[in-house]
């Protein structure tokens, strides 16, 4: 029994093309107290939207990524995310649709992944809202330290690391900054946030039933993008430590994270690898971060931005100063991430 | 390329045989500010163990099921979990050192899957702790209705609609319960709740590199256990829509569940199955139960109690009276579950 042969098969769908569409619904189904579906376009906003004085944030990508982008919509997050079919960018229509469902007249932040497509029909969004009004900045997360060299860090995509571009701009806005106050911290926690990951296999897309590209049975690639894109090395499968070490060295040389630096953790699985593997991979990597001095503050482990049921995962680090640390704690009720509020200690 | 020839060797692991040990390590560094680790043995308990005035809940089984056993320690679920190798019975020692960690002067209950080992084994440690004077009771969840018919319901086996029992009880516990009565709301929840579940793929077990039972490629198996134990059906692979109505007319079926009931729902993936497809699945089951009139109380769609990489899912209900609806709603703070506290509106 060949488990890929079987996987082109074996998808709980109705039909191959719907897969974004029916997803959708069924979340917004699932999470009904969170949020609602907008008439006639793929876009899901948190229920309350717009929130009058508050800045509105709205992101987008492809579909194929769950629970990115959707599951993180709602209070201390964003107030609107659009979706495109699978790894495609969502169109501009539907963007500018979530932008009008989300202003609460302080304008929108449009926090993307620095994708050509996305960057594109976002900005055909901007143009129409900016013409009825609407201020609209635009940040694009750069994470991916694979994705370009450092002196070319304005070309490099956004994957996993947004989750924490996103808890910030949104603690910002809820706190009630202004467009440029939000735009700005988003700015600021994108320079502090550095992701590398590793694949081991494709994913299956629904829509071809095959998988988006080949690796050897005894391959990984170290740096691969969460759509398949290239990576900076194929080898060997290594051992678990040997991978956590080479995810740690490549994030923390690039920023550089620093002895005494308070940093976020987030190990990210890409769909298809197993908790344990992720625990397994964690114990090394703190051991080498608990080494360089660098400061755990908090840690998030589990599948956040996968790419479908690809087996990998990719490693982010954000550093935190007094300012992120305070947004960053900040209250998130959403139904994929939840920033329980800090109990206040009696006097 | 054969995706599990590939999944034999493609693990992220160090050493197949330290698999359970090397996870939890990982995972107590990951949230040390939630739990640490016993030492000698494969135990995590809350950090804020015991508790004094507070009736423990030790759970406790084999690894493999990620998150669950260790994901959900802490304030509102269990105090200590013991795990085993992958898919085995954790030792009575363990189990023993486990409750001595955690009693906090009102006894121990221990909330079980039901599984010969898991009995046996604790039913050890449950003389030695009642030997030394520490009050013990045992529940088995009894949730999955593919296990056996209705009239052995005491034959059943435990799977992922344990956390439904593991939250009524741990709130019981958590709002200063007897022994006794967190025992009654174990029992009350276990008799509240029913899963079925589908697996499209086996896992692959580290120790071995291969899979734990096979499957065709076009086939699926209806009622499978979570350790590849076998189900009521195999037929097959059927769309979403089908496959959502078996599953939710069996469970509703089993209890039966009827118009104007309660419930919470659990769409559990098993690790291998894309959170997209869970979606999709949901989107039919909310179709049928609200044809049913019976009202979806909240949501929880995702990978809470897996068999490593298997494809496939399980659907849970519980049912809810007013007291099962109040305990459900406490406050809970785990790495992997957290019930957000209610907002208290001013007056």
């Amino acid at each position: 029994m060949h488990k890929e042969a079987e996987s082109k098969l074996k998808k709980l769908i109705n039909d191959p093309l719907k897969v974004p569409d029916e997803e959708v619904e069924g979340f917004v189904k699932a999470f009904s107290s969170y949020v609602r579906k907008l008439e006639g376009a793929r876009v899901v906003v948190r229920k309350d939207a717009p929130i009058l004085g508050k800045v509105g944030i709205l992101v987008g990508g492809g579909s194929g990524h769950e629970p990115f982008w959707f599951g993180f919509t709602g209070r201390g997050m964003y107030d609107a995310v659009v979706v495109g079919e699978i790894f495609s960018s969502p169109t501009p229509d539907a963007a500018y649709k979530a932008t009008k469902a989300i202003n609460g007249g302080k304008g929108v932040l449009y926090l993307l992944g620095n994708y050509e497509g996305d960057k594109m029909n976002l900005g055909i969004s901007k143009q129409m809202a900016e013409a009825e009004g609407i201020p609209i900045e635009i940040v694009n997360v750069t994470d991916d330290v694979a994705s370009a060299p450092k002196d070319r860090i304005q070309d490099r995509r956004g994957i996993a690391g947004n989750i924490f571009a996103i808890k910030i701009a949104g603690a910002k806005a809820e706190r009630g900054g202004s467009l440029g106050e939000v735009k700005a911290a988003a700015l600021k926690a994108n320079s502090n946030i550095r992701t590398m990951g590793v694949a081991l296999s494709p994913c299956i897309i629904p829509s071809t039933g095959g998988p988006n590209f080949t690796l050897a049975e005894d391959e990984m690639e170290v740096g691969m993008g969460i759509h398949g894109e290239p990576g900076i090395e194929r080898t060997k499968l290594k051992s678990a430590n040997e991978v956590a070490e080479i995810l740690t060295r490549k994030v923390v040389e690039d920023l550089p994270f620093k002895a005494d630096d308070r940093v976020v953790v987030l190990l990210n699985g890409l769909g298809g690898t197993p908790l344990q593997e992720l625990f397994i991979l964690f114990r090394k990597i703190e051991e080498i971060l608990t080494c360089m001095k660098i400061e755990l503050y908090k840690v998030y482990i589990g599948n956040y931005c996968t790419s479908i049921d690809m087996m990998g995962c990719s490693m982010s680090l954000m550093r935190l100063d007094d300012e992120l640390k305070e947004l960053f704690d900040e209250p998130a009720d959403t139904p994929y991430f939840k920033m329980y509020p800090v109990q206040k200690v009696k006097p």
